[in-house]
C-alpha cells in the first residue's frame, strides 16, 4: 500500500518557514496542550556514544487535535569541526496522528529545531518577562544567541540588545548581526553582571557546566530564560537564583529536573519549594504567572518533543509545492 | 555543509535485500556484539496513543565497528485496516556512526524490521535447536509466520512444516505458502499440543495475551523461539515452561523482564531461577548453550536495535545505484 511522503531539504524549509509570530503562537499553543495532561510525550530517549565523542537525543509528542506527530532524531558529534562538518545535525519525521503513515522527511539538520527553540523563549517572554522591556541581554554568541534575541523582540519589542560571551570577539560579531537583524542598538559587554544589571530581559545560551549568571546579580523586574542546559551536568544559573526569584517555571518539570536548571538546583539544596509550575500552567491560567513588573522571574527550557511536533505540522502548512515526493 | 542522502522504497529494498544465510550471519554478529557489553542500547522510546488506537517504538543501538547506527521508528496504528492500511508500518534512519550524519532513509513499511526479525529466530534455532530438526512448527499465521519457518528452514533444512493458528483457514493458506516457497510437506493442525508434540522447533509469532503454548506440551529434544511478545501484557508461554526447560535465553534480558515472556514468568513467580543468560552470549560461547539432542530449549525475543543497526548498515552495501539521492 504505497503512499507518497515528501522529502524536505535544509534549504526548502529555509525557503518556506522562519521565526514569526505565527510560529510562536504554534508553539504557545504546544506548551497549553502539554499543561492539559492529554498530550503523550515519553521521556526522551539519549545515547551517549564516549568512543565517537558523540550524543543522540530522539524526542517526541502526540498533541491531541494536531494532524501530525513528529520524531526527531538529534545527534550531535563533538569531532566534527575537525573534519569542516557542524557537530549538530539531524532530521524530523512527521507521521499521521491517524494512522501512523509516514508523511514528510525534514532532512533539516537541525534547522527546525533551532527555530522551535527559539519560539519557545518568546513564548516564555511573552508570558513572563515585564511589560516593558527596554533592553535585553543574551549570554551566549551562537546561533541561539541570535535567534533567541529576534524572537523576543517580536513579542517585547526592545530598543537595545547587549551580547556576552568568553569570546569578545565572537560577542561583536552577534552583536552586529542583531543590530543589523533588528534595525536597534546592539553592544558587546565584557561584564555579565553589567548586561545583567542593564537588562529586563536575559536569556543564557550555552552549554555551561558552572554557572554563567549569578544569584546576586537578579534585580526587581528581570525576566531570565535559561535555555541552555539540555543535559544532567549543564547549568547556567547559579541555583540560588531560582529560589530567590518570585518566579520560577520549567517547560517540563520531568526534564527541568534531570535536564536543566532545577537538576543543579535540587541538587546543591537550594531548591526546597516543591513542584515549580510549568510554562504551559501560566500560558492556560492554570498557574500564576508574573504579578507584578518588579518581580523576578526565570524560566528553564529543556526543549520538549511537543514544540517539536508543533513546528513539524507547522512546516507541512507552509510548503506549498515544495519538495519531492517520493512513493514508498 | 550539505551533504548526499539516499532514499530507498520499500520496493526498492525489497529487490537488494532478502532472507538469507548473509543476513543471518549479520545479525547474529550483532548479537554477539550486544553479549561483548560495547554495544550501547538504550531502553527501546515507545508511546501509546490510545486516542488513536495506536502505539510507537523507537528503537536504536550503537555497535562499535559497524560503520552505522539506525534509528528505526515502529508505529502500530490499529484501526487502520478499516482504512484498507496495514497497522504497521514505519521506517529506519541509518546514520554515520562517525559524524552523526543521515546517511540514508528507509521508507520500507516494516520490512526490514520484518526481515532482522525472522533472522533472529534464525539466530536462535542455529544455536539452541537441535542440530536435527526433521519437523518445524510455527503457531501464529502472518507474516512472522512464514519468515520465521523460511529463515529457520536456512539453518535446519527440515522436511515438514506444521502451522497452527486461531482461524484455520488462514492456517491452511500459511501452510500452503510454505509448501511452495520452501518446497516442503506442509500442514494446518487444529491442536497446537498435536503440533508441538510433531515438532523438533516451534516458533510462536503471535499477538497473544494468555499462554498458546503450554508446559505439559515440552517433550525432550524440542527448542521453542517465541518471538510474539514485544509489549508488556503479552504472553505465548506458559511461564512454567521456562521454569522447566533445560535451557531459557533472552536476545536482551533486560527487554525481556519487561517485553517477553520473561516478564510473566517472573509476576507469576514460576521463574525463581535468577537472571537467564542471553542468546549473544551462547554466541559468543560466553554461556553454555544446549548440552544434548534432547534438552528443551526457548529462546525469548523482545526485538532489539542491534539488529536494526545490523540490518541497515547491511543494506547500504547491497544497494548498488538503488534509490534517489537528495542533497540536503
Amino acid at each position: 500500500m504505497a503512499h507518497d511522503i515528501r522529502i524536505l531539504t535544509e534549504a526548502e524549509l529555509r525557503q518556506a518557514v522562519g521565526l514569526d509570530l505565527t510560529l510562536i503562537d504554534v508553539i504557545e499553543k504546544a506548551f497549553a496542550a502539554l499543561a492539559s495532561g492529554t498530550v503523550v510525550m515519553p521521556p526522551i530517549l539519549s545515547m551517549e556514544l564516549k568512543q565517537a565523542h558523540g550524543e543522540v537525543d530522539v524526542k517526541t509528542a502526540y498533541i491531541p487535535g494536531f494532524d501530525g506527530f513528529a520524531i526527531k532524531v538529534s545527534p550531535g558529534f563533538f569531532d566534527n569541526p575537525k573534519l569542516g562538518l557542524p557537530s549538530l545535525n539531524g532530521l524530523m519525521i512527521l507521521f499521521s496522528a491517524k494512522t501512523g503513515l509516514v508523511q514528510a522527511v525534514f532532512l533539516d539538520n537541525g534547522y527546525l529545531t533551532d527555530l522551535r527553540t527559539a519560539a519557545a523563549g518568546a513564548v516564555a517572554a511573552r508570558h513572563l518577562a515585564p511589560k516593558t522591556v527596554a533592553t535585553a541581554g543574551v549570554i551566549g554568541t551562537g546561533v541561539q544567541a541570535r535567534l533567541q534575541m529576534q524572537a523576543a523582540h517580536l513579542v517585547r519589542p526592545f530598543r537595545a540588545v547587549l551580547v556576552h560571551g568568553r569570546d569578545m570577539e565572537k560577542a561583536r560579531a552577534c552583536a552586529e548581526d542583531l543590530a543589523a537583524s533588528l534595525g536597534i542598538a546592539a553592544e558587546a559587554v565584557v561584564d555579565p553582571a553589567e548586561l545583567t544589571a542593564r537588562s529586563q530581559l536575559v536569556v543564557t545560551t550555552t552549554p555551561a557546566r558552572s554557572p554563567v549568571l549569578r544569584a546576586e546579580w537578579l534585580h526587581p523586574g528581570l525576566h531570565i530564560t535559561a535555555m541552555g542546559s539540555d543535559q544532567a551536568g549543564k547549568n547556567e544559573i547559579e541555583p540560588a537564583a531560582l529560589a530567590a526569584a518570585d518566579l520560577y517555571v520549567c517547560d517540563r518539570v520531568s526534564q527541568c529536573e534531570t535536564l536543566g536548571e532545577l537538576r543543579a538546583a535540587i541538587e546543591s539544596g537550594a531548591w526546597t519549594t516543591g513542584t515549580p509550575p510549568e510554562l504551559g500552567a501560566v500560558i492556560a491560567g492554570a498557574a500564576a504567572g508574573r504579578q507584578r513588573e518588579e518581580d523576578i522571574t526565570i524560566c528553564d527550557l529543556t526543549g520538549t518533543g511537543a514544540q517539536d511536533t508543533a513546528i513539524a505540522t507547522h512546516v507541512l502548512t507552509m510548503l506549498g509545492a515544495a519538495g519531492t515526493l517520493i512513493r514508498a
